[in-house]
């Protein structure tokens, strides 16, 4: 049988597909995305196609769909939208992948894709859902797992602040925290994310921002629960929430800038307890995760270890089909989902 | 003859003081001082008596007069203001001090003083001026050292933009960059300051802080300076100078938060181009030069082979007497040092 009859056989000759339509005034809405139907293309040399099953959706989505500076290049008007998918190989014209494999890779909103293999990797282990290689053992874990590790530093006994504790990358960070040996306490919004985030993933307490009208009503909470102060804050929020942790944080202690969950929507966002990072002798590094690709593999071999050993939950809020992802990712800056917020395509 | 006779040839019975009379309610002033005249005391056992040469004025001395919170306790109101000296020891009834010994120490605002000896550093060196020990060799040279060498980390080549860069932490800070290969971008207030950093301590250019009204226009004028961006920002302002610098940075660059001359007078200071620290994945760092004991010798050697090479030039404001100290401290303020502000006390 031929690649091109393989191809026939397994998959559909027309697939629908995302597209960023126009560009957020102030706020990203639906209204800014298309659903497309387009043909299945054919496949040349040294190409496979590749039928997606799960598609990651990230807060750094939203800030792609404006035209304004951000850490990468903003998603162009008309084309699929960026993101990272697990799909498996449905036809190949390249010698190293074989239909049935299982890939990772940067495929983007749509059902079906293709691609010259070099942007995929492909998975072997087979005890751990593969939706988890969007999250909590893929770049969203790693996220976490960067931000911790390399930044917040946490030695056992010290207490940890995670913002956004019950998102995808919070989750983590607060069951990371707490697998060092730390007091975790977490930031989220309502109290069944704040239940979770101390109930499931291991937090000493959580903090609910829905009750703190402004920055002295948050950090009031917070010193509350953490008396002594703060060695290390793994912040997903920026704006109030950096605003009342600063002031909270011991002298010497480590702030992780890993998001800006508060700025999404372009609101201007301004900082008045800056000087604490001079009056408390504070390190504060923004970082993103795809400048250390070098520490993916470690990163990822300890987030598997703890999920086979039960330390690392996944919590996953799942949509159903590609026409879903535009809601699942305005729902992101809502605060809709617990945990990674994920498509399944089907 | 005995070491009260000593004391009693050598030095005058009584000396003049400076104490902090009351606390400012917005800005220091003169006011805020109180000169008082004292008797010499009689040494106990174990101490020695010095009489003070050289004061050092430092920024940090004006958020002390404060009852705030800052990075150690206030000065006491009635007390005589704190402050690093160099001396000379005129008494001694302590087994390890001799009388002629030259010695640094924190011994204030005062023409004469007591101590135990234990807070004091004799000075063996003849061939550097003794004021340059409170100054580019001393705590504030060490504090341009450890934000330039272990939180800048210039490398060859690249662009680094100092901030009070004719004061005395920033002009060692330029010229330890310019030492280390790099292009420095200062900035100061007048023309005067400018030509100085440019000419003497060595940068490539210097920006007039003065000429630019708000932080968009101090932008404008440090990108015409460098269009490529900024590898590191040595930081002794804050406010409108550090909002106006974040955007300019390059990725990974590094800003030593090491002083905030825009706050002394407790204005509100706010903050709006912080997301940029995570955009441009930077590292802001705090620090203070007393938590690194242990780094000085190394610090104060590179300096004084600095100085003794030509390479580091020792520039200061020098003005006369224990009376004129509280002048020259609120002087600081208004940005009237040029350099090192010492008082010459003999």
């Amino acid at each position: 049988m031929s690649d091109t009859a393989r191809q026939t056989a397994g998959v559909p000759g027309r697939y629908q597909q995302v597209v960023l339509a126009s560009r957020p005034v102030t706020r990203p809405s639906v209204g800014n995305f298309r659903l497309e139907t387009v043909a299945t293309p054919s496949l040349g040399d040294g190409q496979v196609l590749v039928r997606n099953r799960f598609l990651s959706i990230d807060p750094y989505m939203l800030g792609r769909m404006f035209d304004a500076r951000s850490y990468a290049a903003p998603q162009s008007l008309g084309e699929v939208m960026i993101g990272e998918t697990v799909g498996e190989i449905v036809a190949s014209r390249h010698p190293r992948w074989a239909v049935g494999d299982t890939v990772l890779g940067p495929l983007g909103w749509q059902e079906i894709a293709v691609s010259d293999g070099g942007n995929l990797d492909k998975i072997t282990d087979s005890d751990i859902g593969l939706s988890a290689y969007l999250g909590a053992v893929g770049m969203t874990g790693i996220t976490a797992w960067y931000g911790m590790q390399q930044i917040c530093e946490p030695r056992p006994g010290e207490t940890v602040v995670v913002s956004g504790a019950a998102g995808a990358v919070g989750s983590v960070a607060v069951q990371l925290a707490r697998e060092r040996g730390c007091r975790v306490i977490g930031i989220a919004g309502g109290a069944r994310k704040c239940d979770t985030v101390t109930r499931e993933f291991g937090a000493a307490a959580c903090v609910d921002y829905r009750g703190a009208p402004d920055a002295a009503a948050l950090q009031a909470a917070i010193t509350h629960l953490s008396p002594h102060g703060v060695d290390a804050f793994f912040d997903n929020v920026n704006g109030m929430t950096l605003d009342a942790v600063l002031p909270l944080m011991k002298p010497f202690g480590r702030i992780a800038l890993c998001g800006m969950i508060a700025r999404y929507g372009q609101q201007p966002m301004t900082l008045s307890s800056h000087g604490y990072l001079l009056l408390s002798r504070l390190r504060a590094q923004g970082f993103i995760v795809f400048d250390h690709r070098p520490l993916w593999p470690q990163a990822r071999a300890e987030l598997a270890a703890m999920v086979r050993g039960g330390r690392l939950k996944v919590h996953e809020t799942v949509s159903e089909g590609i026409a879903s992802a535009p809601a699942a990712c305005i729902g992101l800056m809502e605060g809709k989902n617990l945990g990674k917020q994920i498509v399944k395509l089907y």
